[in-house]
């Protein structure tokens, strides 16, 4: 049979495979940093190169920002999406690292051999596992199961600023009847999941200017407003005293858990205190009232993702600041509208500003959460053949996190999208020692070896 | 008349004085930060042989931190002890100097001529009027008006470490009949000041700590604690709507201010205008119901010196931050208790900590205001001194800064002191582009050989 020879080729090659993987990893491609400008060109050509050896044709495509990088197969069959980044967060706090983030290097831990370094997870490993698989069927094979196209970005880490217009400009080329994206997680150890479900996300950067200079606290304190104090007040009034955040008309478009879905979440069992555990915390910090569930796939956030302002060197200095900055960023699920909540966020702050005070704001993406269309056959069809390969049949899930580009496949192409990820929770991303375990790869390899198989047999 | 002879050698010899404090300018010691150690040092080897050539017996004295200078002239009259701090704030944010901060200089502005780097007024350019006074005397007469000490420390700006056990250890050489401080400023521009109160100063860093390590605000944003809306809360709160601090017992220990005190105040004239107008803003922003000049001089405060946590570079990062730091102080007045004050801080900040949230302190600081004893004779004499020199009579100020030096002195040597200083407001002390008006220097040298010789009348 087709598939147990290429699952054969898979296991046999995966040196080979963790090597190519190494070296991707090895090129520091964060996106939201002008400075590695370079470094993401060059991650874009390594994959036009890599993906050319295998029989796809392969470009680079220039945007504003990084280049997208498409690929397309053979026409064979039904067609098929895949879509990843090769962007990766940035790196700081850098000594934090236990081993340098762009010398990759598989590690023996005790919970088994893992891929370390930034990118590992989110989303080189990930998008790698697909391209391997593909590699795999056409060796074996001498073709592909599939009319496979390849869409890789290297901007999502930071807002994605030119997905849509290039979407747009390209939506003919880039229409499939599916779509396929890896970056998210498994469910658990050993449980693979497919999302079904994605909350949108919406960033803000505020600066509150309040004397036109840095001032001494001794001679201005008490007379001065200081915008660090402004800046305080602002955040501390997002959230009421039962985590629900106060913004004027924030929970329009938040449905309430249908009670088939809830079931469904119940059914499998979060240890939400093993969740907590392994981040040093033991308590669910959000809405009075949710499940843990809930608070990280069903209900809408407010963070602070950083701020800064004063004096933030060794020491102390007596300094009365200029200015105070903050990044805040709101994570959206059911209908929630970024836009009229980003309204509403600059309106409330401007009304929290006393005199002396101004605000400027930088916008960082707006996204609406996803819901995916799990009645299209092709989520059966997954879920089959994750549950073959993994010990546990597969779950529909939620996710937290914010993948715009599901909601973008579905609006500008209407297209929909399955999302399948071999991630953990404890991989870091974001994070210093980022990691991929070997198994995900090796599996996550192997789940789409097995999932082309049976999207061919339409 | 001999102080005429001084005061024409003074003006003649401008130039050279000013050449002098350029050069003690362009050594950048940076007493907070321990990359400028040996700086503190060589500042220290410059001053003891300054001193040195003008008949002073002067020595560097080693302590735990950076060094002290102690300096005796030879015994002629009333013993006068005269402090100063060679040490100067750090210079950060370094891209908003117009020059750099170590490389000083002489510029015409449209108010002037200025000399230009960091400690140009606090402290190095301050300290040097006295030194070159006592050095025209020297030049003129070939002995000093009295028995001079001079007292330099360079941890000023770091929260003074080793003066304390420095001053205890050397009471007995350090004891005069008065003391003599160079740190403060000018009543408006033609307005000499000699202060009569100072706020004490509380130093608190506080670092809340949620998640064990930083987290991706979709995965964990809405039910893991974000420890920057902790500590914005903390800060949001330690004011009340009308600007009153809400620690327990704060205000224990806060006089009202006499009605005396409050009509010489009065009769200041003080333009808040135009104080605040000078570094962008219009509105007294403290405690309601309380003058301008209360609110500086006579009120406590609570200041946020600075703030950070999370990403704080370009773009956006999701990231849940593991911790947020700030720097908070207070100044205090009256016979507010900093100790008492700290504990209240400490058990507010505990209170505020939500499951899953840690604290930990790192005290910065911790002195009471002083109140001088305006009764001594010394006072009258500095007064008519300074009225001669300056085309206003001058005045008996506060100062909303904190010179614990003063309150030492007197409580363990038990010696009065006066603070006599030449700064102006727009002296930019502890922010970029510091400068002295060359006027200060000037006029400032003047004013201490007219102090010297009143005082050398007893």
């Amino acid at each position: 049979m087709a598939l147990d020879k290429v699952l054969a080729h898979i296991d046999e090659n995966l040196p080979d495979a963790t090597d190519r993987l190494l070296k991707l990893l090895s090129i520091p491609s964060i996106s939201t940093d002008p400075a590695y400008k370079d470094a993401c060109d060059q991650a874009a050509d390594w994959l036009v190169d890599d993906l050319n050896s295998i029989g796809f044709e392969a470009s680079k495509r220039r945007t504003p920002g990084h280049p997208m990088v498409v690929a397309h197969g053979p026409e064979v069959g039904q067609h098929v999406m895949f879509y990843g980044h090769y962007d990766v967060q940035p790196v700081d706090p850098l000594d934090l690292w236990d081993s340098p983030p762009f010398e990759p290097a598989i590690e023996d831990t005790p919970k088994g051999k893992v891929i370390r370094g930034r990118g590992s997870s989110d989303d080189k490993g990930q998008l790698m596992t697909f391209v391997e698989a593909c590699r795999a069927w056409k060796a074996v094979n001498g073709s592909l199961p599939a009319k496979i196209s390849i869409f890789f970005e290297g901007e999502e880490e930071s807002g994605s600023p030119s997905l849509v217009p290039f979407m747009k400009d390209n939506a003919d080329e880039l229409r499939a009847d599916i779509a396929l994206i890896c970056d998210t997680g498994l469910f658990g150890e050993t449980t693979p999941a497919i999302v079904t479900r994605l909350r949108g996300l919406l960033g803000e950067e505020i600066t509150i200017t309040g004397p036109s200079k840095d001032l001494h606290s001794g001679m201005y304190g008490g007379i001065s407003m200081n915008p660090i104090r402004v800046l305080a007040k602002i955040i501390a009034g997002l959230h009421d005293e039962t985590g629900r955040i106060t913004l004027p008309d924030f929970y329009e478009g938040v449905p309430e858990l249908p009670t088939d879905i809830a079931g469904q979440w119940d059914d499998l069992n979060f240890d939400h205190f093993e969740f907590l555990r392994e981040v040093g915390l033991s308590t669910p910090a959000g809405e009075q009232g949710r499940t843990a569930l809930e608070m990280i796939w069903s209900r809408p956030t407010c963070e602070v993702n950083g701020i800064s302002g004063g004096y933030e060197g060794d020491g102390f200095k007596t300094v009365l600041p200029s200015k105070a900055t903050a990044k805040i960023s709101f994570r959206l699920v059911g209908d929630q509208d970024p836009h009229a909540i980003r309204k509403a966020f600059r309106a409330y702050v401007q009304d929290q500003l006393p005199p002396d005070c101004s605000v400027t704001f930088d916008q960082h993406g707006a996204s609406s959460a996803s819901q995916m269309a799990t009645d299209h056959p092709a989520f059966e069809q997954a879920r089959q053949a994750l549950s073959d390969e993994w010990p546990n049949a597969a779950a529909f899930t939620g996710c937290g996190g914010s993948i715009p580009i599901a909601g973008h496949f579905k609006e500008i192409l209407g297209m929909d999208a399955m999302l399948i990820g071999f991630g953990k929770d404890d991989d870091q991303i974001h994070s210093p020692n980022e990691k991929y375990d070997l198994e995900s790869f090796h599996k996550g390899i192997r789940s789409w070896a097995r999932i082309l198989d049976k999207l061919s047999e339409v």
